[in-house]
């Protein structure tokens, strides 16, 4: 595949001038009609060592206003990303709406390097490009263009343009400290690439072969080629796929008919068990610290289910220094402009650190679902978006607890009236709590499909009829997973 | 000054549930008013070791509603805290107007340590006070609220109380691993507290001494303080200071006139320049990516006058991974409701890393001013608050550049008349360009009050009517105080 690239050309001087003169007044207008597009522009430049990686980023910050460009370019994992999943460091850059990310060599790059020169391991590599397909779906399936090049030379041209960019002290910088080596190994190298190429290649996620041997033939080649994609994405007519609502769930099915809501906790149980759960909390937290271990909590319930209440009592017991409560509220113009996993990723714990979501990332499944802020199949896909969310969180060692808060549908008529009529409380009630509350069946449908379909991390429901009950099983659940995921190491 | 505290006397149990219940409604009151408020709240909780700093902060937690407060602790710098100056921290940290951001210890946890178990140094700890008293001052010019709490204890009851939390496996935790270490050096600590004290003790940060001895006398002690302060805040009329219109400066006078717009280069001269610029440039970033030495280069300019094209030829050189640049526009919703350094402290360089800033800070003396988008106050105190960050910048070590790109009157009118007429320009021009071009007097009198106020950095003016001169210019200067940075080692 990659011997079978468009050889290049020599091209002139005076003729890259005027073409190149011609794409770089282009490529400004589209980037200009670009910000105000719906989506983010995506350019992963890969290639092979000498083939021109750095000086085809550079030169698209030259030709394009780099206000709008970001450039973004990966080394080792730095002691704040190692923190974090693997993939948070993508998130993290990722482009806002209108905006364009130039990502140098990106999430390839170490998938590529473990196949020829780590363990080798074939079903590795494999694992690690299924997870690059579905990081890029995810982005195209949010609207994102991406757009992958691929900078080639065959290994003799390799030879030269190493030992050309070595001779310069201007370009010597270009060349990693292991260029020879990986040059022993190239065919190794072409035989990984065209595999990587071909598993990864997608409609929406294409890859383009350039061949790397001269300067003037790569340039153009690269921005006319992201010239004219740019072109034909911003005059593309978007295609909804069509979805069919989920089939309606009978009350008696529902899964939070299965929560007991009767089960109550005399007040002296309550007392003992609080302050026994709050105590090994404390303890495990600290032991959690010291191994680095983070914990992700997160609340959804009912309004008045006592979302609050539940995050102080755990709060109580714990170091301020090792939590963080994150309220959970409409996203802001910043984070509006981003995928909306974006901003919880931004958000994960730390090494030893106890993140809490008042309210999460399933707002997309129940609010924006509910009131249609986002599309049936935008809230469909994102079953699976978020499974594949949190399993990475699992994945990276992160103790992850859902809970969902259950209370009556009396019940938390009971508490708005409380609430309404007590005047330090009146503030906590607002008209959207009653409009939500008049939606109750659409919302009972919602949970049951979120617990059912977003159950590859699973959730614990808890019966908050009565607080006392649902403050101790939230922290007992927390102190056991905590527990479990300590005595794995 | 600490024995004279009023002492904590015994609160019945029954006393103190009905003061907390009524404390507890009333916090929330205030702090519901506070979410409209147009500043932030800054709580400082410090004090002796086993005084209640970590329990203050967990039932100020309980008592308010969580979502609106941050709560922020400090330990040793990590890594990513390391690359940045001092202060960063506390600046990324900084609570949101209408938000409070509740800090244990704080920026006087450190000079206060190192005074008494450091270096002992008196200069230098009165340099540390200094420094917190101008940042505090920063802040509560900018309508910031500071609350400041001293949790004290006597030599024998701080004893006491350490036993009795080291007893307990439930607060053990709680007791620093130098507990005993620093109970031996109580007189010290006590001695340093009192000049600390004194010396950051200000009307809108004030020090408040409680007597830690008791849980109850303590907890509504620093509660009803607080809730006090709060609402004496809330009703407080800001009384606006006045201040004088700088002023005029004839055009003679003007910093601008020692520009010679005149000079020029040949085309042979440019490319010998700028290709020997560009790479002693290369070479220099890589030493300062190998020395850890980050710059920060950062471009004002009139409009049309080339800051993005100079920009252009200094990426050209450094390799995509060590560079950022950073577009200022308007600041955004999350920007706006901070101090307007926040985003500029939000986005200093990394270390070994080249920022690089199209437009800064300097707006808050220059659109700002000239619009009226900044009271007189606001942007003439702007000079030293900027003097102040830049300084910090430099103090740890960061090359900071500052560039004005000059150009005249008439050179901007041949520039616009271009842009306007040529296709691919005209999207470049907006009618605020023509708007400002309309001010020129006023912004040559508000660049040259900049240039001259704000020059404890100082800045280089760019003669940039032809724009190969000003492109070798900005290169040629960044190499040299690049260098000059590289040569201290």
């Amino acid at each position: 595949m990659l011997e079978a690239v468009e050889a290049a050309k020599k091209i002139s001087k005076s003729e890259f001038t005027k073409r190149e003169d011609e794409l770089r007044a282009k490529l400004l207008d589209v980037q200009f009609l670009l910000k105000d597009a719906k989506f983010p522009v995506i350019i992963v430049i890969g290639g092979v060592e000498g083939a021109g990686k750095s000086e085809t980023v550079s030169l698209l910050n030259e030709w394009m206003d780099p206000r709008w460009i970001k450039t973004n370019a990966y080394g080792e994992l730095m002691p704040s990303e190692k923190q974090r999943p693997e993939y948070w460091r993508y998130w993290r850059d990722m482009p806002a709406k209108g905006q364009i990310g130039l990502y140098l060599s990106a999430w390839y790059s170490q998938p590529l390097q473990q196949r020829v020169k780590g363990d080798g391991n074939e079903n590795r590599f494999d694992a690690a490009l299924s997870k690059i397909s579905e990081f890029e779906q995810l982005l195209t399936d949010d609207g994102a263009l991406i757009i992958k090049y691929w900078l080639h030379l065959d290994k003799d041209q390799q030879r030269k343009h190493l030992h050309a960019l070595e001779a310069d002290p201007a370009t010597a910088w270009r060349i990693a400290g292991d260029a020879w080596e990986n040059w022993h190994l190239y065919d190794e190298f072409v035989a990984a690439t065209e595999h990587m190429i071909k598993q990864t290649d997608a409609p929406l996620a294409p890859w383009k072969i350039i061949d790397g041997a001269h300067d003037r033939f790569r340039s153009l080649a690269v921005g006319e080629h992201l010239l004219a994609t740019l072109k034909a994405h911003l005059s593309r007519e978007v295609k909804l796929p069509e979805v069919d609502e989920l089939p309606a769930v009978s009350t008696e099915k529902n899964v939070l008919r299965s929560v007991d809501l009767d089960s109550r906790l005399s007040k002296a149980e309550y007392k003992q068990r609080l302050a026994a759960a709050q105590s090994r909390l404390n303890r495990l937290q600290q032991r959690a610290k010291r191994a680095g271990v983070s914990t992700l909590l997160m609340f959804e319930g009912w309004d008045a289910a006592g979302k609050g209440g539940a995050v102080r009592r755990i709060i109580h017991s714990v170091d301020p220094r090792q939590y963080r409560v994150i309220p959970i509220a409409a996203p802001t113009a910043e984070e509006h402009a981003q995928h909306y996993l974006w901003r919880f990723w931004q958000k994960s714990p730390l090494a030893g650190e106890m993140a809490i979501f008042d309210r999460s990332w399933y707002g997309r499944v129940l609010v924006e679902r509910i009131e249609g802020f986002a599309r049936n199949d935008e809230w469909q896909r994102a079953y699976e978006e978020i499974n594949d969310f949190e399993q990475q969180l699992v994945d990276h060692g992160t103790v992850v607890c859902k809970f969902w808060l259950h209370i009556s549908n009396e019940e938390q008529l009971k508490r708005f009236e409380d609430r309404a009529e007590t005047p330090h409380k009146s503030w906590k009630l607002t008209d959207e709590d009653w409009r939500n509350r008049d939606r109750w069946d659409d919302y009972e449908q919602a949970v049951h499909d979120m617990v059912v379909r977003s159950d590859k991390v699973p959730w614990t429901l808890i019966a908050a009829n009565q607080k006392w009950q649902a403050r101790v099983q939230v922290l007992e659940a927390v102190c056991e997973q905590l527990e479990a995921r300590l005595k794995q190491g």
